[in-house]
């Protein structure tokens, strides 16, 4: 069913109808990246979310019910635009661990989102958090993914020999995660000061490949 | 001043209650490694931890008065466990790296620590958090430690050519503190199914050392 069929007016109203809901959920969302990322999904309230966004308690229920519906929000927003990111990055020919090497790129320009999935992450191993399942499922996703890669490397000729393909995904998954800590820590020493996350992943890309992605000849 | 000139009686009753005194603060820090590590400090009361302990509020605040004060005590206490458990190690003839290993080891059997010291450090990253001056001193510590280990390995001919050394002992550390991540957020799953965090960071170690440590010759 499409709309076409109503007045231009209701039309138009309808969709500053939409428009204004769209807007309230990205200020509801905003403020929760930030508030998330300081204190943790524990240590923040609903109250708190409506207060930073604000609108009233009520008006933030008729969004989201619970907080842990803003939070899977939050963390789909997130792998939504990571992965359109990736995705355009992977069809301008880019290998996946120079697209990986991007992302911490992009990650350095938005301090709130790391610092939201850093405190979350933490929290998350617990088995009752809302977003236990969330995490499990992205770092076996993850971790698969890089797999996958390293295998085709390896067939290739282009990893060093001997490497056991999972530990080597993990640890590269880890120094994501370690550096992004290490990054989040130093937020606010001197941009110089601060260790490069991008560069730091791709000395560990350096030691494991025998030949670097961008030399590698065209299939 | 001694307290040799004290009555036996009076010795023994004062011992008791020091005794007392300490199992009890023993009895709060327990609860709360455990709370901490669940709900991050943010997500954890003075009650939560006095009823986890089992003792009253006015009970708890006589031993800290503040929710902080129990942190700063927690992470007193691992680091002063964990520093005599390196340094014992030291004196046994093991170089550092393989210390580093060992604690790997030691913290796969002591999940509420690991928990604990990831959730907590995650929140410390926000400047106002009151663990954060600890966290920067910490990891500026330990990087500095782990860089002039490695400027020692790269004059004795034991570091692979042309790392960077402040660059490798982040990773190095990033790898430590992302592989805790991976191996809690796996901690329901049968032992052989979580990662090995040991043997993850060794692999690391042989990536960058030309010859492994337990290889070297005795000076």
């Amino acid at each position: 069913m499409t709309t076409t069929g109503a007045t231009p007016q209701a039309g138009a109203a309808r969709a500053g109808g939409y428009a204004r809901g769209r807007r309230k959920r990205e200020q509801i969302l905003q403020a929760a990246i930030t508030l998330f990322g300081e204190a943790g999904f524990h240590g923040t309230s609903l109250r708190d979310i409506a207060g930073a966004a604000g609108i009233s308690h009520p008006g933030l229920l008729h969004h989201f019910p619970t907080k842990a519906a803003v939070l899977e929000a939050l963390l789909e927003h997130r792998d939504a635009v990571d992965e359109a990111d990736l995705e355009a990055d992977r069809e301008r020919g880019t290998d996946l661990f120079t697209a990986l090497v991007h992302l911490m790129e992009r990650n350095a320009l938005r301090p709130a989102i790391v610092d939201l999935y850093t405190s979350v992450a933490a929290e998350a191993t617990s088995a009752d958090h809302p977003a236990h399942a969330y995490f499990e499922r992205r770092y076996a996703r993850t971790i698969a993914l890089i797999v996958d890669e390293l295998a085709a490397r390896r067939d290739a000729g282009e990893l060093v020999p001997g490497l056991d393909l999972e530990t080597t995904a993990r640890s590269l998954v880890a120094i994501m995660d370690g550096m992004q800590l290490q990054w989040l820590l130093a937020r606010d020493l001197p941009r110089a000061q601060r260790p490069d996350m991008a560069a730091t992943l791709g000395a560990y890309l350096d030691l494991i490949l025998v030949t670097p992605p961008q030399d590698a000849p065209a299939p």
